[in-house]
C-alpha cells in the first residue's frame, strides 16, 4: 500500500465552469490549505473546526472586503484528494473568483495544472487510474449509456475485472520466479498445463474487452450515423424530425462541442451522431463518397447508414442498383421508404415483399419516426451493455489490452517451443505490465502527465 | 418585522454556470429541501445531521445510481434563503446535473424562477432590495471599482444612507398625520420651519445622490471613451498599447460580453470602454460625428475623448480647427501628440507653451502609455469613490431618487403656498413612497418580478 502524501504545495483552482453564474467554487488541496485560508478569511478560526464542515464569512485582502462566501473544511485524509481540502463558495463573477484565486496565490498557493485534485487522489490511492479515467468521462457523459459506462468504471467494475485477471497471472509468475532461484535443479512449481489453461481462459476475457470497445466507443463518442438518400428523399425531413425530441439537449450543451451535438440525438439511451450529408446530397454516387470516409481516421467513419428511398418517385432499377452500392460499401444499413402517404397498399407490399428488411413511414409523422428509432436501437447491438457487462471505452485501455494480449501469446508460443523459463518469465511479467497500466499499478511520469493533462483544470 | 416564511414548495436549479466543469452545485431551498433530496440519496439520513455540515454518497433514481456527490445541509433560518437549503456538490457533467435536477422535481421540487433564491431571502429579510440587487450587480462586476461599488451596497451601505434619510422623514410624517387627527383644533406639532430645514437637508443628501449617479454609471458600465484624430495619427497603435497589458482578462471573460469587453481595458481599477472609432476615422468631421453620437442614447454617448495629433506631420492651422471643434462638441478631451520621438525638442516646447494641458508621448512605448493612463484616470474624477462615498449605480434607484426629489419639492411648495394639512401629508407619503421602494419597504408584485427577472436561475 502507499502511505498517505500531503503535499508540501497546496493548489487551487476554480472548479465550477468559467462563466457568471449563482456561485463559483474555489478549490485548495494540500497540507496549507486550510491555513492559507484561514489567512485570508474573516469569520471563525478555520483551524479549530472539524471536517465536512461550512462557514460563512467575508474573505479579505487586508481591509478590502473581496466576498462573503461559504468556506467548506476537509481534513485530511477525509478529502478527495486524501489531503487538506477546502472548497470556497463564493459569487460566481468572473472577477471576484479571479482577485480570490489571486489573493490566495499571493498567500502560498499555487495554481492548479489539469487534472491536478484528481492526480493527487490516485496518487494517494483515493481510486485507480481506470477510476481517475471515468471521472473525466464522467463529466463528458451526454448520453445515459455513456454516463453508466463510466460511472459503472469509476465505481471500480472495470477494474475489478482488470485486477482478477491480474491476481491470477501474478500468482503463476512468482511461481516461475521461484524456479528461476532454484536454478539447474529443474524442479517445476508451476505446471505448464495449468499456466496455459490460465492464459487461454485470460485471453477469453482479454478477447471481450477488447471486442466490447467498438461497442463503447460508440456509447463514449456516438454512433455514427449517415442519412443518406437521393435529393427531395426527405432526408432533411427525418433529420429534424428525429433532432426535434432532444431539441432542449441541444440548446442547453450549445457551446461545448457544438459541431458534433448539433445532429446528436439520445435514441434509448444511445447518443446518435448524425453525420451531415450535405456534400453527400448532391452527387449521385453516394456509397463510394462514404466509402472514401471510411478510409479516414476511423473515428469518423460511419457505423450506420439510413438510406432514404423516395416512395413517390420509386424506380425499381434505379433502386437495385442503389442497393447494390450500398452493400458493396460494407457498412450496415437500413433501406427507409419515405413518404408513405404518397405510396399505394400494392407497391407497399410488392417492395416489402422484395426487400423484407426494408422500413416504411412518413418522416413527417411523429409516431412513424418511433418506429425507426426502435430499428435503429436494434442495429446497434446493446445487449451486452445492458447485461452491465463490462465495456472497455477508452482507447487507451484498449492498447493496453491489445499489448497484453500479444505478450500473453507469446508466452504461450514460448511454451509450446520450449524456451526457458527466464524468457517465459519476463513476457509474463511484460503481460503484467500492460494490464498493470490499465488500472495504474504501473505508471510512469509520462503517462500520468498524458492522462491527467487531458482533464480540465480544477478536477 | 417580517416572519420567517418557510415556502411550501421547494425550488430546484443549477447554481453554477453551464458548461462543462470539474463540479457543479444544485441548490434546493424551501420546507422540503432536506427531505427530498434524502428520498434520493444514499448515505447518511440527512434528516439526523446538523445545518452547516458535508455528506458525501450517491443520488440514485431507484437502483440507478446518477453520482456521487457531497450535500451540503443549511437548517433555516441558518441559510441564504432563511428556508431549509441544500445544495448538491455532482461531477460537473451536464447530463449528469440534467438528470439530478430532473429527479428532484420528480420528488416533489419544482424549477426555480430566475432570481427566486434571493427573492426568497429577501422576503425573508435576509437583506433589503437594494442590497439583492447588488448581489446581481456583484456577479456581473468586471473591475475593482464596480466590485466594490456593489460589495459596498450588498453589505449594506447604500440601504444605511437611504434608511437614515428616510426614518428623519417618518417622524415629521407622523406629526404632521397626527395634526390631521385633532382636525379642527389648529395645533402644530411639527414645526414648519423645521420640517422645510429637514427637506432641504434631504435635498441636498439626495441631489448628491442623483449626481453620484453619473459616476455610478461609468463605475458600473465603464468609461465610454473615444480614440479619434486623423488616419495615420497612431489611434490603434495607442489602443492595443493600452489593450495589451489586460490582455488576459479580455481572453479569460470571452463569450461573456464579448463585444463590449473586447475594447475594454481596466485602469487603476476603472474600467475604460473604447468605442470603436473606425467609422470616425475615414471622415475628417470626426466631432461632428461624435455630435451625433451624443443625441443618441445616453448610454452610447462618449464620457471622453482622447485626441491624437501626430507630432510628426502636425500643421498648427489644422490643429486649431479641431481643437475647436473638440471644444464645440462639449465632450471631456485630451489632446495628446503622439510619435514624441520624430517630434523636435522646440517643437514640443512651442505646443505646449500653447497647450499647457496637452499630453505627449510615442504610443509606442509601454512606459510612455503609463502616463497617459494617470491622466486618463484624472479626468474621471473617482476622488469621491476613493472617499468611500455613496454611490448611486442602479438607474432604478435613481428613477426613485429623482422621484422623490420631486414630491419632496411638491413638500417644500406646498408649506409655501399654506396648503391644507392632508395635501402636505400626501406629499411626505408619497416622498417616503418613492425611497422605500429602493430598499424594498414598499414593493409590488410587478417591481419583484420586474428585479428579480433579471437574475440568473439559481440565483
Amino acid at each position: 500500500m502507499q502511505s498517505l502524501i500531503q503535499n508540501e504545495d497546496t493548489i487551487v483552482a476554480l472548479s465550477t465552469p468559467q462563466g457568471v453564474g449563482a456561485i463559483g467554487v474555489i478549490r485548495l488541496s494540500g497540507k496549507e490549505a486550510i491555513a492559507i485560508t484561514d489567512s485570508v478569511f474573516h469569520g471563525k478560526s478555520l483551524v479549530d473546526q472539524s471536517s465536512h464542515t461550512i462557514h460563512f464569512g467575508t474573505v479579505r485582502d487586508n481591509d478590502k472586503i473581496l466576498d462573503e462566501v461559504l468556506i467548506s473544511l476537509f481534513i485530511a485524509p477525509k478529502s478527495f484528494t486524501k489531503e487538506n481540502v477546502v472548497e470556497i463558495s463564493c459569487h460566481g463573477s468572473n472577477y471576484v473568483i479571479r482577485q480570490i484565486i489571486q489573493l490566495l496565490i499571493r498567500k502560498g498557493a499555487r495554481p492548479a495544472k489539469p487534472g491536478e485534485f484528481t492526480k493527487r487522489a490516485f496518487m494517494n490511492g483515493q481510486f485507480d487510474l481506470a477510476q481517475a479515467e471515468a471521472v473525466a468521462d464522467l463529466i463528458n457523459a451526454a448520453s445515459e449509456a455513456s454516463h453508466q459506462a463510466a460511472l459503472n468504471q469509476m465505481r471500480g467494475g472495470f477494474s475489478n475485472d482488470i485486477k482478477h485477471l491480474r491476481d491470477e497471472l501474478v500468482h503463476f509468475a512468482s511461481m516461475i520466479e521461484l524456479e528461476l532461484d532454484f536454478g539447474e535443479e529443474d524442479v517445476e512449481f508451476a505446471s505448464r498445463d495449468d499456466l496455459k489453461a490460465l492464459i487461454d481462459k485470460l485471453l477469453v476475457a482479454i478477447n471481450g474487452l477488447i471486442k466490447s470497445f467498438d461497442l463503447g466507443n460508440v456509447i463514449k463518442n456516438g454512433v455514427p450515423t449517415v442519412i443518406a438518400g437521393k435529393p427531395n428523399a426527405g432526408k432533411s425531413t427525418l433529420l429534424n424530425a428525429l433532432l426535434n425530441e432532444e431539441k432542449a439537449i441541444v440548446s442547453e450543451i450549445a457551446g461545448t462541442t457544438r459541431d458534433l451535438i448539433e445532429d446528436e440525438v439520445i435514441i434509448g439511451g444511445v447518443a446518435f451522431r448524425f453525420i451531415d450529408t450535405a456534400g453527400l446530397r448532391e452527387t449521385t454516387d453516394v456509397i463510394e463518397a462514404i466509402g472514401v470516409q471510411r478510409t479516414e481516421a476511423s473515428m469518423k467513419k460511419a457505423s450506420l447508414i439510413i438510406y432514404l428511398f423516395d416512395l413517390s418517385t420509386i424506380d425499381k432499377v434505379e433502386m437495385n442498383k442503389e442497393v447494390n452500392r450500398l452493400e458493396n460499401a460494407g457498412i450496415p444499413f437500413l433501406k427507409l421508404g419515405n413518404k408513405l402517404d404518397k405510396a399505394t397498399d400494392s407497391q407497399v407490399e410488392e417492395l416489402q415483399a422484395q426487400h423484407p428488411d426494408m422500413l416504411f413511414l412518413s418522416a413527417k409523422e411523429p409516431e412513424q419516426v418511433e418506429k425507426l428509432k426502435e430499428r435503429v436501437l436494434e442495429l446497434v447491438n446493446l445487449d451486452k451493455f445492458k447485461r452491465g457487462d463490462t465495456i472497455v471505452t477508452n482507447i487507451r485501455h484498449y492498447d493496453s489490452l491489445l499489448q497484453t494480449r500479444n505478450a500473453l501469446m507469446d508466452v504461450i508460443n514460448g511454451i509450446d517451443n520450449q524456451i526457458t523459463n527466464d524468457f517465459v518469465a519476463m513476457d509474463i511479467r511484460q503481460s503484467l505490465h500492460y494490464l498493470g497500466e490499465i488500472t495504474g499499478e504501473i505508471t510512469t511520469d509520462d503517462l500520468l502527465a498524458n492522462i491527467f493533462g487531458k482533464f480540465c483544470i480544477g478536477k
